[in-house]
């Protein structure tokens, strides 16, 4: 019973950021998204391919199935914005961040309470039997944290008033 | 055994998100947090207004006790940055942050796993009868959030490079 109310709480914040993301990146032109959230910072199109790419390697990191595009890595998470020329477009990335962020919630919707509470894939056996909060609703709850900080970014490039 | 790595869990990733916020902010200068976070919007000093505000609330939302700052609310809660023209120092408003930390903190430590699943004071005792996630543990997931949305601002200010 209490592991269902963790759960839920889990992914109703999870799901609220990506929510609060999506409507404020359907109001988001891709033209604004070429824009820096600060001078000298990064792009809005960096941080929709840097959150896209970190959510595409949850696939993986919760034993759910192989990223869907495990070549954004080396453009938006490995590398700083403006390192790597050519980019994907907008477009583009809009359509795999929805696509990545639709196959989480079904394997979201398939797994047991239990099974949150299982080791996620980058922890050895050995560590997660002294450490069992390594598992996977805490790559859930660290990764909805880690999109609440790149959305107040996000948001920076939206008109003022 | 499982609600104390659920709790684990959740104060783990409030604990990161302070020290976060706590190391960014020791290198910040006053200065730095009297400059908006991007053209037009937000300073510094407001948002660290505006945390400090929010985290002292906190304290009556999780039944701990009354506020210790409650005359933050009007200014850095209730109304945006620049509307109100008196603000206290970025000196003092540090060290309020600091002390309402530390009072959450130390009633953190005498919170049981289950005394976390309890309602939050903004809750009716029906209500919570049929959503038991309204509990104070969701208040602490999030707050966790709201702290990680405005660190990404927060950050901007630092020189880059």
């Amino acid at each position: 019973m209490n592991n269902q109310i963790f759960v839920k709480m889990a992914l109703d914040g999870w799901n609220a950021q990506i929510k609060a993301t999506d409507n404020m990146l359907a109001k988001l032109s891709d033209e604004q998204l070429m824009h820096e959230v600060s001078p000298g910072r990064n792009r809005g199109i960096y941080l929709l391919g840097h959150l896209t790419a970190v959510h595409d390697l949850m696939l993986p990191l919760l034993r759910f199935e192989e990223a869907a595009y495990p070549e954004l890595r080396a453009t938006f998470i490995d590398s700083p914005d403006r390192a790597v020329a050519d980019l994907p477009s907008v477009e583009e990335l809009r359509a795999q961040w929805t696509t990545v962020n639709e196959k989480l919630s079904r394997h979201f919707a398939t797994l047991s309470p239990d099974e949150w509470l299982t080791p996620h894939a980058s922890v050895a056996e050995e560590d997660f039997a002294k450490e069992p909060h390594r598992n996977r609703l805490n790559v859930l709850l660290s990764r909805t944290g880690h999109l609440s900080n790149h959305r107040g970014q996000l948001i920076l490039l939206a008109p003022k008033g």
